[in-house]
């Protein structure tokens, strides 16, 4: 691949908008007998018992396609080094099948590293709503990418 | 399922060791290709002129096994209602082919909801490490639990 965008195009206050993206109760399913095997998750007719009423994607789920949304939107063509870590997330409303996610990407605050001046720090708010505008998800994370300059 | 674990069992300081589980290279791109396929994530040849030298997890797929092992540890044996988020993921060393990973999670804080007294909060600490017994990530989540009792 070749980059298209370096850490200097992701100033304090960059908005980028990813996605939709819909969720099916396959993938749900998928998801969760892999990785989050909980009732709510994997089994539609317990999950109607359940406090969320009908099958809900796990949270991890939700990340994994927050991140997709992210790769689609712009980072798969970014010159990115990986991440050292997520400050926060927040599930704030179930995700269930049928609904499509979007995601909008804040920078919060950018800055060189110390030690590497050509590698750049992002530090993004990710809102992630579903069809009807509400937000479900938030995440702030650390992204690393390639500097395009040294200077 | 039957619960046999409360939100009484995870007192402050409780530690629950988890795992080991080992991930193959298919299951690495499997869940980059749907995810995060970032040319460090789907492609070995790629990945070994990365700065990481050979494939690597995405951050979130290690996510989803930390949530995998404690699943298996004692969360499907557990009232579990779900939970509202995460405070910090650290990735801390890459996650290659071949590597065991296992969990030990920790009580940092529990309390009881104030506007719910049959829901248990627990807030912990989990330490993912490999087979060389070194830290890989860290994760502090926060679980929602039924009470055995609303004494």
């Amino acid at each position: 691949m070749t980059a298209k965008y370096f850490w200097e195009d992701f100033p304090v206050g960059d908005k980028r908008l990813c996605g939709p993206v819909t969720v099916s109760a396959e993938e749900i399913i998928d998801f969760a007998l892999k990785f989050d095997p909980q009732d709510f998750h994997i089994d539609a007719e317990l999950a109607k018992h359940s406090r969320f009423g009908s099958l809900i994607a796990s949270g991890w789920h939700v990340c994994a396609m927050a991140m997709r949304l992210v790769c689609d939107g712009f980072m798969l063509e970014t010159a990115g080094l990986g991440s050292p870590g997520v400050d926060k997330v927040r599930w704030k409303q179930p995700v269930r099948p049928g609904d499509s996610l979007s995601l909008r990407a804040l920078v919060l605050s950018a800055r060189r590293s110390e030690s590497r001046p050509e590698v750049g720090l992002v530090h993004w708010h990710w809102d992630i709503t579903n069809q009807l505008g509400q937000s479900i998800a938030e995440i702030e994370s650390t992204g690393m990418i390639r500097c395009r300059s040294t200077a």
